[in-house]
């Protein structure tokens, strides 16, 4: 694993992750990148839990650069990997919380990477069943209409 | 937007996506590239949560090649620009159920782009907290340590 990297030149003095990447705060960090260092949450929703960020600070998803972005995906598979061979993961959940109105509370872009094993509890799908809405037809072909005329198509 | 993608070598008849992917099931596609496409989920948490999924059928995070991986997270990224550009959304929140012991039930691998919005009432962190777990100092350090010891390193 290559050593820390020092203060890229974007780090924010205020930031507690670009402090961790600089090697000023502690944190337990579990794999690096050139890019996107990943490193154990304080607040686990299961053991193992673990958030990668890219090297540069970015807000959001927004904010962050293309070549960023995949070494962030790149290092999000990687640590995959390590926890199902490590054996602590059965399978992953991945959680991104991209802007404020996203409930995103480090305002450092973080994927946050759970390891999940049968039976721990953790029980996603009762709080996700509760938000479901049902859909009105006419209203979901005009909403797929605004999405499909905004932005380059892709491909 | 180029034409669907019809029934790549590995589509599964009794997978619902590569059904929707093959156009032999409907659905309200907002955007494609070769290797992904995206459509409206029927069981939205808010409007206009999209699915973006590898055209190739890949169950989980484990199965994806890393050339689909890329074009699954790059349309990832393309779905959330239009969102927002779409006024749909001031935020996003990304989503992945890797594995059936992540509560996975649709067993093509997709990731969950949901838009939102101030007030918008999904409360996602009262369920957070809700799970957040203690952490035992040493066992932090012993979990790191056996991450950090699985799989190749990166970079």
């Amino acid at each position: 694993m290559p050593a820390p990297t020092r203060s890229p030149p974007n780090s924010r003095v205020d930031c507690i992750f670009c402090q961790i990447i600089a090697g000023r705060a502690s944190a337990e960090v579990v794999a690096r990148s050139d890019r996107a260092v990943a490193f154990l949450t304080i607040g686990p929703l299961t053991e193992g839990h673990t958030l990668v960020v890219p090297v540069r600070h970015a807000t959001d998803l927004t904010e962050v650069s293309n070549q960023d972005t995949q070494a962030v995906w790149q290092l999000v598979h990687d640590v995959g990997g390590r926890l199902h061979a490590a054996g602590l993961a059965e399978g992953v959940n991945l959680f991104v919380m991209s802007g404020v109105a996203a409930e995103q509370a480090i305002l450092h872009l973080h994927i946050h990477v759970v390891p999940r094993r049968r039976g721990d509890g953790l029980d996603l799908n009762r709080w996700w069943e509760s938000k479901v809405r049902k859909v009105d037809p006419a209203r979901h072909a005009e909403v797929a209409r605004k999405i499909r005329s905004s932005g380059a198509p892709v491909g």
